[in-house]
């Protein structure tokens, strides 16, 4: 039995997004009817930005609304596409007249209601582009035909740049570009101890035997690519940081930007210990970490465990991964 | 078996500090010999800010060093406090020429090492105060000669606060009265529903039965004052922010300030939910919540529950919540 704090499986996403609301009615506003969350005050005369997809990944997306990232969350049920009719509503609410980059996690049913949501808006005069976020090496098969990689916790990075060339008043083509090119570059691999539990659930996604962990998980209860032993916390995360080296080709002298994501029930403790494993790791491997970041933002229910995103920091994205940013779930 | 992101227990709680330090190099800094942490740019000229205690809270109190918060944290073992030593030179370090105010939570340990560097600080022409924290509801038993109330997240309040005034220019006997007063209308409460564990044990501190939490519970793994049954989020937050009303007397028309703190193992989509039950709650009870909070703060390791704090909200005290903070766990 794995106890929650939750009133109704039903209602835990709604609950969850009001009461983000109420933590922080100067950032962001929900719309209980329309599901959508938005900034309290809308941005004028910027390229707008949009993101969305299932729920269950909190504090994604909605907690990333607000001056410097989103203007708009489109958030679903639990681990379900929003419909492309609330994509839609939120796509034309991104809107300020410049056009809206739709940021979307590579899952089916998200893919294919962002690009309906895109067309319905384009019919309202809105033009739209589209970011697909695949980042997770876990299910990189190098088969052109399958579904491709996930989308998982790089969308963070790809809505940060994003958000601050936006803010600095780029356009929809160059605010677009930029996060294809930082969904392009970045990697992201993930490891659990225990899967999530779905509110009202009695047991985890899935139940990993004493002594191994589970390499490789999604952020929807799926399971991995392999079970491997337990180790300590460096062994653990050389799991992750040397097949992400490796897949970008990282190099002595490489430089990039580090997210040590914690999945939902993992601790300040263990995710700083993480974070230390990190650095150590890409310093041994002559990698230098121009920033980082260590926290619990792209979340599986409450799965404890830790993914690792790297992205290559290029000179020019450095003062966007730096410019301002005030959201419930990131500030600075 | 409850496995850890960790590398040895022995090492766990250094690790983590070397791990912070590393995330948020432009904030803070970590010393390994002496284990302090202090800002990484200096504050000069104002009444300097140290408080500490045992390990095992994380993000407190190192999390809290940053303009507008803290200046130096001292950080003991895992629930064990620092040495006198230790906080002496912590207390030295803290000091920009105006005195440094000691804020400490209330465990007789910390009492007696926080008493005694500040008399050896001093020595060395320190000027000090001591603010001391005893915010916990569930050990008020109204004796005068027992140990009182443990001291626990309403910490974060009285640092911000006073942090405030600090960097505003105050000085230290007005800053050390404004975190007596803070402390002294400050209360919390908390709940779990499963111990933290240490690293390297294979249970939790205690372990519950099936369909009951433990309430009351402290940040070291203590038992509470009682268990209860399992209930819906609204029922539980209601068990805490029930009696936290009555002991601060609030009314219909009272405004508060709210901290609803993960215990460390509490996924972001239950604390937004307990964050909305606790906005609901007091709206029943009439209450205004002039401010709030919802994150994992002033943790027991890995411990899922969450806990409440409420300070009645004091026109003068607002503006001091508002002021600019950056600290690696709280910016605004």
């Amino acid at each position: 039995m794995r106890p929650q704090i939750v009133n109704h499986p039903e209602n835990a996403t709604e609950h969850a997004l009001e009461g983000l609301a109420l933590t922080h009615p100067h950032l962001i506003a929900h719309d209980p009817v329309t599901g959508l969350v938005t900034r309290a005050r809308p941005a004028r005369d910027k390229v707008g930005l949009v993101s969305g997809g299932g729920s269950g990944h909190e504090p994604l997306h909605a907690g990333f609304v607000g001056t410097g990232m989103l203007d708009v969350a489109v958030p679903g049920a639990l681990y379900a596409s929003p419909t492309a009719l609330q994509v839609q509503a939120g796509t034309v609410a991104a809107d300020s007249g410049r056009g809206v980059v739709q940021i979307v996690k590579n899952y089916t049913g998200d893919v294919l209601n962002f690009r309906i949501a895109g067309e319905l808006a384009e019919d309202e005069a809105v033009l739209t582009e589209v970011v697909l976020v695949d980042d997770d090496l876990a299910t990189d098969r190098g088969d052109a035909d399958g579904p491709g990689r996930r989308g998982t916790a790089a969308v963070l990075a790809v809505e940060k740049i994003c958000g601050a060339a936006s803010e600095a008043g780029a356009g929809l083509a160059e605010v677009a570009a930029l996060g294809r090119r930082v969904a392009g570059r970045a990697r992201t691999i993930g490891l659990a101890l225990r899967a999530g539990t779905h509110p009202g659930a009695a047991e985890p996604a899935f139940v990993l035997p004493d002594g191994v962990i589970e390499l490789g998980v999604g952020i929807h209860g799926e399971r991995g690519t392999g079970r491997v032993p337990l180790a300590d916390a460096d062994g653990l995360i050389a799991h992750l940081v040397d097949p992400l080296a490796e897949a970008l080709a990282l190099t002595r002298g490489s430089s990039v930007i580090a997210v040590v994501n914690g999945l939902g029930g993992t601790s300040p403790l263990e995710l700083s210990i993480a974070a230390r494993a990190t650095h150590h790791r890409l310093k041994d491997l002559g990698v230098t970490v121009a920033r980082s970041l260590a926290g619990t933002y792209v979340t599986s229910l409450d799965m404890h465990g830790v993914s690792v995103t790297l992205l290559p920091a290029d000179d020019d994205l450095l003062p966007l991964w730096d410019a301002p940013v005030r959201t419930p779930a990131l500030t600075w």
